[in-house]
Formats: structure tokens, sequence, C-alpha cells
């Protein structure tokens, strides 16, 4: 897992491509960017996915960070907006876990500045997990004996079982949630037959059309930007159209809703096009059920752009090709419940 | 898998028991009873995982079988009773998936004849998964394309996708849910350093207080009867007690709710007691939070007996020597939902 990992690049001239703009395509890293203050280890990877997949740091003890953020399947839930404790239902579409370690900033208002930030928004808000406070939720963990020790070693001996230390272990799990073996990443590495001709033709749309200016990267979700600060895009930059009425794109004032700044508003970080085939639907509001009508909405409302039927059909293809493998990986262990803990 | 395990018997006598009544003390059996008319199978089972793990068999895709019955843990859920779609609770307590395999008939008060039949009922009860019938769950299987090749290697080429096969698949993977690796089972196998002094103590007085009449075999739920039949025993046997008061024993009318036969009132399908560290809390209603004084009302309510603190301390303390591991698995990979498949 630590070997180094050179990105493959690969000039967009390569490909025949004779298009002025040369497009540097990166295959994903083996590894994300990891905070100097959070390194790896075995035993907080472990911890984090325990409690990713733990129900009691929810007020019902029926809602984890998975049941919204699968990681059996694409990093979601396949709903438009997810539901949270007793039956609520959210305002935004989950984004996937998968590779999020890839975006500088977290949430689709990119509001949390770091993985280990937005692992507590949820636990306290109250249509999701609803726990009153950070605290409560602490206090639930150092109530399972279980988890001191799986504390201790990710940790130190006698580590505090802090609302700090289970987001820091939290994260580094999902830091590991990365799936760099998609077809793309075998063509772009040098498999030139891991794309069909229509994938490959999607590919030069692609960047010929101008959704790199934004999707651009090894995630697709534009420059790698330093932690903290979110590449943040105006959507739709574009209005007037039908797309915008139809999927209410403009009912949701993105950014400015958590920042309250005129500038902020339908301002959204720009999200990562990896595993598009596992996360329908989409766009922030989850309005959107397919890849192709997601083709031709970006299109009209970011560069006021009508393709033509084959192109959104090979823009489509070529998406398809950013999807998984996901890695196989074990199912944790949840320590016990003491009764007294239930209510 | 399939290297016959020979149950050891260790009859109490070489405990050293002075009791007239010898205990046959079994270990868990690596397998289950398997029927005849399903076969277990390497893909079966998987699709059975996967299925099992799949929220898209709700009818708001939130919560799959593990969601109450989580393998991550205990079995269930931890609480008392469960939650299924929009926030509704359920009646009873989850009983555990854990060994639930080795009970000749299913759910608390035994009216499903196999683990193929129970595997429907959530899936249609309102109040749980909510899906308005089988066919609707069907649909949707069928609708997700991944699911195809899954059932195709599971029950052969152009295998039918139907309820049917949905719980066959899920009832394989089910039988893969053994404890048999416990303290008590490497007690009973021969390391008689496995289990405490006290538990040893414990282990004696369990057999000697009566418990084995109804918690006796190798999953410590009775006789291994013929499939479909459940082994079934009044409680409380004794209701004139305050433990029946506090904890609403005679609130649920046991099998006489879905039989409507006057016999059948207050009828309960004798549970496993292996787990009960990951279970708690304890009983159909889930109203006992702590293994002693479980123990203290099963005492009282099944054999009018009062017993002293020490014993009940042993006794607790042996049951904890029922516990685990619970094997590793591997997380099942969920096939996409199609975007038009999302409502």
């Amino acid at each position: 897992m630590r070997t180094p990992f050179r990105t493959a690049l690969l000039p967009l001239l390569a490909l025949g491509f004779g298009h002025a703009q040369a497009t540097e395509w990166q295959a994903l890293p083996e590894r994300p960017p990891i905070p100097a203050d959070n390194p790896q280890s075995r035993a907080k990877i472990e911890l984090g996915k325990t409690l990713y997949h733990d129900p009691r740091l929810s007020s019902t003890g029926t809602v984890s960070c998975a049941s919204c953020h699968s990681v059996m399947e694409g990093g979601d839930d396949h709903r438009p907006v997810s539901i949270g404790v007793h039956g609520q239902r959210g305002g935004r579409n989950a984004p996937t876990v998968w590779n999020a370690a890839f975006h500088s900033s977290q949430f689709w208002d990119g509001r949390a500045a770091s993985l280990e930030d937005q692992a507590k928004g949820p636990v306290t808000n109250p249509i999701e997990m609803g726990m009153p406070d950070l605290a409560s939720a602490v206090d639930r963990l150092r109530a399972i004996p279980g988890y001191g020790p799986m504390f201790d070693a990710a940790f130190g001996a006698n580590a505090e079982i802090s609302a700090d230390t289970m987001a820091k272990a939290i994260a580094a799990y999902e830091r590991t949630l990365v799936t760099g073996d998609s077809a793309y990443d075998r063509f772009v590495k040098g498999d030139s037959g891991a794309l069909s001709a229509q994938q490959k033709r999607g590919m030069a749309a692609f960047a010929a059309t101008g959704c790199t200016a934004c999707h651009g990267g090894a995630a697709f979700n534009g420059p790698q930007l330093e932690a903290g600060k979110p590449f943040l895009v105006k959507f739709p930059t574009y209005p007037k159209n039908e797309y915008v009425r139809r999927y209410r794109l403009l009912d949701d004032p993105g950014r400015f809703a958590s920042t309250s700044q005129e500038e902020d508003r339908h301002m959204w970080r720009v999200p990562t096009l990896r595993n598009l085939v596992y996360t329908a639907p989409y766009f922030h509001n989850g309005s959107v059920k397919s890849i192709p009508e997601a083709v031709r909405v970006m299109a009209t409302t970011q560069l006021d752009r009508r393709l033509d039927e084959p192109t959104v059909a090979d823009i489509s293809a070529f998406l398809e090709a950013l999807s998984g493998p996901f890695p196989d990986q074990t199912m944790p262990h949840l320590p016990p419940t003491p009764g007294d803990l239930i209510e």
C-alpha cells in the first residue's frame, strides 16, 4: 500500500486528437493526500471501518455512516435524498464516499475542510443521525467496553475516546476507499484495449466539449487544491433553459445556505465523476436519473451547448468507464452493546 | 467446510457433578441441517449474502435484512424492538440470525417452517421492509441487471428470479452463520482451560437448576425437532410474580397472535442462548437489559425458583462463554441501481 505510484500522464494528442488544448489524463493514485496530523495505520483504519458501520452513533441506533454512504455499493444510497432517523428526508443527495479523499473539501458546498471535519457533521444533524451533540456520541462509544482497546491500538495506550479521535479514525478508513483500477485507469496506464471505440470517442468529446474545464484531474473533480479549499463553480451557469426548471436546479442556493454570503449563491463544489454507474440519481438534489440526461443538462447549463445524441452517447459511454472496481473488504466486528446502555 | 463434524458429547458426570440426570453437552456442529431441496453452493451463498444486505428489498430502499439482523455484530440490532421503514417500530425484539439455522422453525412464535419461509416475511411486513407484495420485490431484483448472472450462477442458466429463489439464496447464506468455536465449544471438545472456574460452576448450576429442560442441545434451544416443527414452551409458566408485571411478560399473547388457537396463548419458541453478550436486550419484547436479570426472571417464571446471587452470577458467567467468535466475512458487492428504477 505504501509503494509510491507514479501518476500516468497521457497527452491528449497521443490519442490522435488534433485539439489545440492538450488534456492531461491522469490515473487515480493508489493513495489520496494524507494529512500530516492523521497518518494511516492498520489499527486506525480498522477502528474507522468499525465506527463507520456502527449505527449506535445515531440517536435511534439505526443509522450509521454506511446507511447513506454504503461501501457495499457505490458509496451512497441510490436515493434522491437520504433518509435519516425517524424516517426524515435530507435536503441533498448523498455524495459517494468512494474517492472522497481526493476532494480538497467535503459536502456538496465544500463547507467541511476535511474528511475529519465532515465525519462529525451527520452525527449531530437532527435529520441524519440525530445525536443531540458530539459529547453524547462520544459517551456512547466510551460505554462500549470493546472500543477502548481499539482506540488504544489506533492512537496509543490510554488514548482518549473523543470526537476528534473518532473522526480521525473514520477519515483514515475513508482514505482507503479508492477505485483506481477502472477501465479508464487501465487505458491511461497503457492498456489500449481497456476502452471501447465508443468510449475513446467519448473521451475525446468529453475534453473537446469543455467538460474537463471543471471535471479535470485524476478524480474528475477539478484541480487538486490545497486541503480545505473547495473548487467551487456556479451551477447553473446558464440558468435560462428548460432543464433548470424541470430539475429545479435553482431551488437550492448552494454554498449560500451555509455561508449567507451573496457571492456563494448557487456555488457548488465540483463532484467526482467516478462511479456514476453506481450513484444514480445525479446532482445535488438527485433530480436526474440517467447519465445521458446528466450530460445533456451539464452541457446546456454550464457550457450553453446542445450536444447531438451520438456525442451524448459517446460521452456517457466514457463516463461508464470510470467505474470501480470496488476492492474487497472484510466486514468489521462491532463490539457488543452493554445492556445498561440500551434505552 | 464439508468435513463431517462429530458432535462432541461430554457427560455431565465427567465434570464431577453427582447429579442423577446426566446432561449431554454438545458442541455446535460446523453445519446446520441443510434441506434437500436447497443445497449449499458458493455462488448461492454469495448471492444470498448480497440480497441479505440489499436495502432495495424495502419500499424506501433503506432497510435490508442486515438492518435489524446485523452480522457485523450479534445478528440483531441491539434495540428492544426494531425500526423499519418510515421510522416505524416493530412489536418484538429482533432474534439473532447467528445460528438461526439450528432452529427447527423461525420467528419468536415459530410460525415460519424454515429460513426460506422466514426470509419472505419481513419484506412485505408494512412496518418492517414495507414492500406491497413479494412480486414488487422480485420486480426490483429483475430490474437490476447485475442480479441476473448471480441468480444464474446460483440456480443454473436462465434461472428464474422469484421470491422462492431469493429466499433460498438468503437461507443458504444464513446457514453459514454459525459460531461454533466459543469457549464453551472448546471446553466440550476437550480444552479444559477454556472455561473459568466460575463458568464451570455456572455450567453445573445451569443443568442442576433445570435450565437444560428447555435450553438443551448444541444451540441451547431445545431438542432438534424435525424441520418446521417448533419447540414451544409456555412463557411465563408461573405468571404470578413481580417480574411478569415489571417486564409486561403477558402483554403479548405469543403464538396465539398468529394462530388464534387458544392453546397457543403465551406459547413461544425456545430461543438459542448463544451470543447473549451481543444480543441485549432480552426476551420477545426486549424488556430485560442484563444477562443476570434474565437468569433471575427465567428461574422465577419458568421454574418457580429463586436463585441466590452467587448462582445467578455463575450461570451468567457460563452463558457468556457461549459467545462468538464471529467468522470473518467479506462484504458483498451490490450490483448498481439503474437510474430509471429510482422513484
